[in-house]
């Protein structure tokens, strides 16, 4: 018989609210015979202020025994900035080695966009998730005088990057369109952009049906906004994925219904899937948070865990739930993630 | 009697229609007083082919006794990426400390939007100019193989963080709303971020008027889509502001309108003023390109010379032709420049 352990990180302000509804959905959308086991872990703001850790080897070594990770938010104004995103976050991130940090845009029937007319949004962004100007390398000398200078070190290997194009080929390839796009800054940033761009050459001759395009960051935002029915899989490095993906979440629906996985292929560390939204402080423990990013992350969770059948479910419930929103009152969270289990269930 | 020595820079592609209808524009609108010289540069691909240079000490000391440069557009698909940006226009602008690039984003009247309602639109973004991951920092080990290892290094300085600071600060100071927000991604490039955080914290007390915010680079791209109408002053580092400023564009009317100013305040070297846009190959030679970017440029090269109300003088030419444009057939890039040369002058 199968099962999933899953282990739970609900985290700062609205991420308690949030997986609570993603847990709902999920059982909901399972079949009687998985058994479905979950453990909540304490991680983020109030573990900070109360013994001053964000992530310690030993809940590194809890957390590896699971199958996968869901994640609510993490982040509190309380904290100065940087400390749970570099402690906590990135910290998991490059522990568990997610490479892959995958991130879907497809505008839906019936949402909002800023966009003008009726754009056709559906494409993914693979954002390589352990490199680039992430690694934390870099320093301050002199810090706090006239002569301080701070660097930041981007790091990027031809392993690291491989390994994160072939990925989007791949997906690239199982889509209909067959779309691949490259996002750098490849005549700025020449070292990593000659790195990035020579493997993303390289890779796509093993893909011959895949058709390529390589397109600078400052003017892939323009195309975001302007023709973002060109993109079909996007790959590009951590820094330019972080921001395009926040863009793309905009045009898309907002981040109210933009989900994420930080995915380790092969399997060696569990992974994790967060709504790309934070923790939203202002508006915790208020029931006013959408949960659709979190329970369109438990889809890509149960997508990666093979569950493909209960994943489209739960994308087909989302989509019927948000057409059906315009005019209506507002729900709260709870009543949202009531109706997406209902949905689900039937 | 005042006088303007005014170096030009055609360059690649379209850089060589719109050039040619900002100076008509300038000859039109200065008073008779003035006695404007100009001196043609022939940089750029054609220049590279034909002699493996693009930018020589001789002629960085032939440009240097300009009061000033306008440059229409480098860059051509025969030229590897990088080649001209790094050996020509960052070259340039680090050469001659150009550390305030200004790049102002207005939605005027009649102007099409790729977003939805009818924001108001109407900020400035000064992006360092000479620091940041511009640099050339950095390097490649291993080149080729699967080894390979390449870094860029971000380089942030007290002293060049805090004069860029301060000149956004003054001129949000200036204008009406007295708004400035500084955008950056300090929960992650925790040295850099750093850095510019404290030196923008530092800076605003002695500007008790300016209202400040700091905002994520990746949410910044949220709020540019949802509610540019919020921004006023922008300042943010040289790789964040090439990103940003590209979006900005796009949401206030294209590139087809957006100028620019690579500033030196200090007055030690010429500045130099060029259309955001690039060299568009696809459409150059054909009198296709729209030459108002180029024209604005000319209003910003106009007003940091001290002549502001020619500068203001083109910028009503420019809104008035823009918001009479729809619904009537294109007009030729001449076409454009007369139009405005009629205007101005009348
Ligand atoms: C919170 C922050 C560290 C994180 C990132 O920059 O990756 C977030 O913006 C995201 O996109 O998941
Ligand atoms: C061409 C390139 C070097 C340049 C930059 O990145 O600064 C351009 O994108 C710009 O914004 O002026």
């Amino acid at each position: 018989s199968r099962s999933i352990n899953l282990a739970v990180i609900p985290g700062d302000g609205i991420g308690q609210e949030v997986v609570a509804e993603g847990l709902k959905v999920l059982s909901a959308v399972l079949p009687q015979d998985v058994k479905l086991e979950t453990e909540e872990y304490d991680f983020g703001a109030r573990r900070y202020h109360a013994t001053g850790e964000t992530l310690t080897d030993a809940d590194l070594d809890a957390l590896k025994r699971h199958d996968a990770i869901l994640l609510g938010a993490i982040g509190d104004p309380s904290v100065p900035s940087g400390v749970l995103e570099r402690g906590f976050l990135l910290k998991l991130r490059f522990a568990f080695d997610h490479h892959v940090n995958l991130r879907p845009s497809k505008l839906l029937p019936g949402v909002a966009t800023p966009l003008a007319g009726e754009p056709e949004i559906d494409f993914v962004v693979v954002r390589e998730g352990t490199e680039g100007p992430y690694t934390g390398n870099g320093g301050t000398i002199r810090k706090g005088t006239e002569h301080e200078v701070a660097t930041e070190v981007s790091v990027n290997t031809a392993f690291g990057v491989e390994r994160v194009v072939r990925d989007a080929f791949a997906r690239a390839q199982a889509r209909p369109r067959k779309k691949l796009a490259l996002i750098h800054k490849n005549n700025v940033l020449t070292f990593a952009g000659h790195l990035w761009t020579n493997i993303f050459n390289q890779v796509a001759e093993e893909f011959p049906e895949v058709t390529t395009e390589y397109m600078h960051v400052d003017a892939a935002t323009i195309y975001l906004v302007t023709q973002p029915e060109r993109f079909d899989v996007i790959v590009t490095d951590n820094l330019f994925g972080d921001i395009v993906t926040d863009l793309a979440a905009a045009v898309s629906g907002g981040i109210g219904v933009a989900a994420s996985g930080n995915i380790n292929p092969s399997g060696d560390f569990p992974s994790m899937f967060e709504p790309v939204h934070g923790s939203a402080p202002d508006i915790a423990g208020q029931g006013k948070a959408d949960p659709t990013a979190t329970v369109l992350s438990v889809a890509l969770l149960l997508r990666h865990l093979g569950y493909e059948a209960e994943a489209a479910r739960i994308d087909d419930a989302v989509a019927a739930d948000l057409s059906e929103r315009t005019g209506k009152p507002a729900r709260s969270t709870s009543e949202i993630g009531d109706a997406l289990a209902v949905r689900v269930a039937g």
